[in-house]
This record gives C-alpha cells, sequence and structure tokens, in this order.
C-alpha cells in the first residue's frame, strides 16, 4: 500500500518480480484492493495476500501509519515469523526502518542496522555508502561493523569481488575527522576487509572506492545533499538555455533515487529493502530481485565467517 | 606567499584591495619576493611588508609550513598585537585554524570559532553554510553559537536583516536529528535569532534560509559534497555531448570555490579569512574587503549585544 502510487505501481512490480525474475512474493496490503489490481492483471493465483486490515493509501495517512494492522507491520511480522525471507516496501524510510528493527531485531553479530545505498559513480559505477540514516549515533565499535555490512552489499548486491572500504572523514591522512572517525578508523584498520583509508565529501561520486562507511546522521545529510546539488546543478544548466531538458533526462535519472533501486536496511533478522516512495513498477520489481538476493547471501552469517573462519579440515 | 599561484596573485590581490577599495593592507610574507612583486605593480610605497624569513613558496612546502618564522604566522601575529584587524591567506585551511585558534584565542562570549562558508543557492542568493571544518565536536551550546557566529555574517558580508537560521539534520520535524542536533535545536529555539527549524540536505542549496548550522565535522563533509557532485553532475552533462564545455563554465563557476570568496572564521578575537587555494588576484581583493567589513562588523561584539541588550536609557 506504500509509495506515492500504492497498488497501481507496487502490485505489477510484484507480477513483475514473479513472472520475470522468478522471486516469488506475498502482498501485505488490503485484501480488497489488491486482490482487485492482481486480477486486473490476470495474476489472481499467481501471488497470496497478506491481509492488512488497517491498509489505507498513502495519501489518506495520517500519525497511524504504522498502526497493528498496517500493511507495514502485516509485512515484517511475515518475515519475522519465517513466512517471507525480506521485506519490500516503497513506504517512508524512518518509520519503515524503526518499525523493522523493533520487530525483527539485530542479527549477531551485528549490533545496530545500517541503510545502504549505492550511489552512482563518475566512473560509470556505484558506490555504497553505509550508513545512510538507520543509526544517528553509532559508537566505534558499531560504526566499524557498518564496513561489514557494506561489504557483504557490494559482493552481494553490486557483484564486486574484495570491495574497497572508505571511512568518510574530513581529511585524507590518518587521525584526521570528530572522535567518532578517528575512533572508528583504528578499529577499520584491524578488519579483515580491504580499508582504504579516510575519503573526503569530493570523493563520494567520484568511484574511489566501492564502499563509504559514515555514521547515519551525516550518510544521509550527504545522501541527500548530493541528490538536492545534482537537481540545483541540472535547474542551471537547463535555466542557461544552453541545452534542452530532454538531453539532461539521462544525467538527471543517475541521481534520481529511482533508479538506485532503494536502500537495503542491513543487519536485522531479516532482510529489509526501502524502495523510494515514487518508485514505478520496474523498480519495485527491482527491489524485490535485490532483496531475494541479499537473503540468499544471508549478509549476517558473511559476517561471522569473515570475523571467524574456520579452518580447512 | 600561501594559494596555489603565490605572490604572483596574492600580491595583485592586495594592491587592487589598497587601491580600489580602499582596505589598507600589511603583506606578510618574504620581503625580497614580495617587494619585487609590489615594485612591478609601481607599488611599493603603498603597502607595508612584514617580513617572514621561513615563508616558502607553497610548492615547496612540507611538514615545516608553519614553522615560527612562516607568513601564516608572521601574520597571525601581527593581528593578535594590534596592528591588524584582520588577516587573509589562500594557505591551507587546517594548518590556518588551528595557527588562528591557538594564537588567537576565542572572543568572548564565543566559546569556539566556526568556518562560514557562503553556498549560492538555485533562487540566485547565497546561504551561509556554519560551520564548515573549525569545530569537529562541538558541545551543543557550541553550536548553538554558531547560528549567532552565522547570523553575524549573514548581517555584515550578505547585508541581509534579521537572517532566517536552520538546523541541518535528518528530518524536518523538531526532535529529529542526532543527539546534538536533537539538543542544539532546543538552545537554538531561546536565542534572540529568526530560528527556522530543521533543514535537510536536500535544502543545502535551495535557498530556503539564509544560515544553516551544523557542526564542523558535518559541514567540512556536505561542503565537499557539494562541490564534488556539482563537477560529477557537469562532468556527465559534458559527456552526454548535448552542451559545449564553454556553455556549461558559468554554472561550474557558481559552485567553485572561486567565486564564493573563502571561508572566514569567526569567534576569535581577530578576523580571519581563507581565500581557496586557487584563488586569482580578484579573489584574493575580494576576501581583504570582506575581512575588513567583518572586522567593522565586531562579530563578538555585536553578539554580546544581541545576548543581552542594554536598555534604551
Amino acid at each position: 500500500m506504500g509509495g506515492d502510487h500504492g497498488p497501481a505501481e507496487i502490485v505489477p512490480g510484484a507480477v513483475t518480480a514473479v513472472r520475470e525474475h522468478g522471486v516469488p512474493v506475498i502482498l501485505a496490503g488490503h485484501a480488497g484492493v489488491v486482490r482487485e489490481e492482481l486480477a486486473r492483471l490476470g495474476a489472481a493465483r499467481l501471488i497470496d495476500v497478506a491481509h492488512a486490515p488497517d491498509a489505507v493509501p498513502m495519501s489518506d495517512r495520517g500519525a497511524g501509519a504504522i498502526a497493528g494492522g498496517s500493511s507495514l507491520v502485516v509485512g515484517l511480522d511475515l518475515v519475522r515469523r519465517g513466512s517471507g525471507c525480506a521485506f519490500v516496501s516503497a513506504g517512508p524510510t524512518g518509520a519503515t526502518v524503526s518499525c523493522a528493527a523493533s520487530l525483527l531485531g539485530a542479527a549477531p553479530p551485528v549490533l545496530r542496522p545500517a541503510l545502504a545505498v549505492a550511489l552512482p559513480t563518475v566512473t560509470g559505477g556505484a558506490t555504497v555508502l553505509v550508513d545512510a540514516g538507520a543509526t544517528v549515533d553509532p559508537s566505534p565499535d558499531v560504526l566499524a561493523q557498518f564496513a561489514l555490512l557494506g561489504t557483504s552489499y557490494a559482493e552481494i548486491v553490486l557483484g564486486v569481488s574484495g570491495p574497497s572500504v572508505g571511512l568518510l572523514s574530513i581529511g585524507a591522512e590518518r587521525g584526521k575527522g570528530n572522535r567518532l572517525a578517528r575512533r572508528a578508523a583504528a578499529l577499520l584498520s584491524g578488519l579483515p576487509i580491504a580499508f582504504h583509508g579516510n575519503v573526503e565529501g569530493d570523493e563520494v561520486l567520484a568511484g574511489v572506492v566501492d564502499v563509504i562507511v559514515t555514521d547515519g546522521f551525516t550518510g544521509n545529510v550527504v545522501l541527500k545533499s548530493v541528490e538536492g546539488c545534482a537537481r540545483a546543478v541540472l535547474r542551471l544548466v537547463a535555466a542557461s538555455g544552453a541545452v534542452s531538458p530532454e538531453a539532461l533526462a539521462p544525467v538527471g535519472r543517475r541521481y534520481d533515487a529511482e533508479t538506485h533501486g532503494g536502500a537495503a536496511l542491513l543487519g536485522l533478522a531479516g532482510t529489509v529493502l526501502v524502495a523510494h516512495g515514487s518508485s514505478r513498477a520496474a523498480t519495485v520489481a527491482r527491489a524485490c530481485v535485490a532483496a531475494r538476493d541479499l537473503a540468499r547471501g544471508r549478509v549476517a552469517a558473511r559476517i561471522r565467517d569473515r570475523l571467524d573462519p574456520r579452518p580447512a579440515r
């Protein structure tokens, strides 16, 4: 029921995920509304519906958005009970993150969850920013774990082998940064990851590392600053009259949340993907595929193995 | 002696400040080199030189950049002793900030200094980002004072009356943010400023407020992220072939540190302006004018008056 477009885009996205990518899906939402959409697509028998009695379209939502019978809680509960292994939503990120954290809990050895977002770089690839807003006041050891979460994400979703990890700070040299970054840097050096050292703000989109680690406050501010700046620059270019808006559209799309497939909430006992509120069906389908891949990749177990590799017998 | 171009741009900039703007200047640097440049410009008798025996061109600098006889220390010492009221440098920001903080000290009631940078907005104006990197771990009361410093800067340098102030955070609602932002928000509400509430990362360039307050770590990361993002987007637009690089140049200049005239280090017993290392003569001259205006504006005294207005007698 989430997202700016509600079931009209979410349901076709789920149908595409099943039909074209073989991802089994259960839809949590108002059964009547969802079944009507499914019937319209000739997919009534393709997808089960978990009825969410309090599910209301996004546009009508007030403070009761995360009532017990909302599609958010019903969907997350399917994962908690093991009926699903991943949850995908186009609803509000904040509500999804806090609800998922309390319903699913952290997956040991992970202490706190982190949001991972893949940012497009000038080199044509992507850099994973983690944490983009789940844990705003992490301790240094929690921040260091985000590097493990980001490494797993880059391996599983982006298919990068041995991804390099940078720590977002305010100077390239070791020892530069605030208290948190300085303490985290010392811990990161001791982890079994490809730690590159510090990266600065102007390197976020430069493609110098595969993963950039920061606290959820700084990460969220940077993510939104980059989105706002891209819009501002394109608006100025368009206003200069030197180029048609159509010619700029492909560049705009690169920095549009629509295309980077959503944010993954990593480190919980269950995979959670938050697609952008503006997501259309194709983005919802891509989010379902990424969620399936992350769930198969077993992020927490991968981190346990990395931290405590068993000797070959 | 600072900056990428050294005396070849700094000295003409100083001469312009004197001749065209009536700003009296003393040049701190290697007397022989500086006097030669002055003579070339017919300005030998226009400007006094404070000899800095250890002054070496930027390109030759190593760890000894802030030796006692460097132009940085000699120049700041002129301000400390009252021979000058403001110091302008195109040298490295980090060294200038730490050197200025220790030599000049904070000006009561200010507890810690902050770097203010005027960012160009899509609305054609500017928003002051403060702190852009001077104090990386401020307490909530120090962060709240940055709002007073930013307000003074916007009044004096940008000529804004009653500037509105936003707190950079990760949600528009009150109570959103990390521990530091939440505590600072409560303090900001009680200050005699036009406090707008929280602003998010995507509003940094939107022109919604005149001043954006944040800690020096987040501020520096955001400043560099915006600069890096603007470069990245323009590079992608140019690569698309839809527009010539020449047509993009004016947009690029808007986000180029060259044009926003440098960062002002506020809250010390003496005004300090750090122009970008790439500054040419015109930018150096503008920095001298801004430094003169800030010194005349008596930032710390202005804050004392604002916090403790005397009743009219």
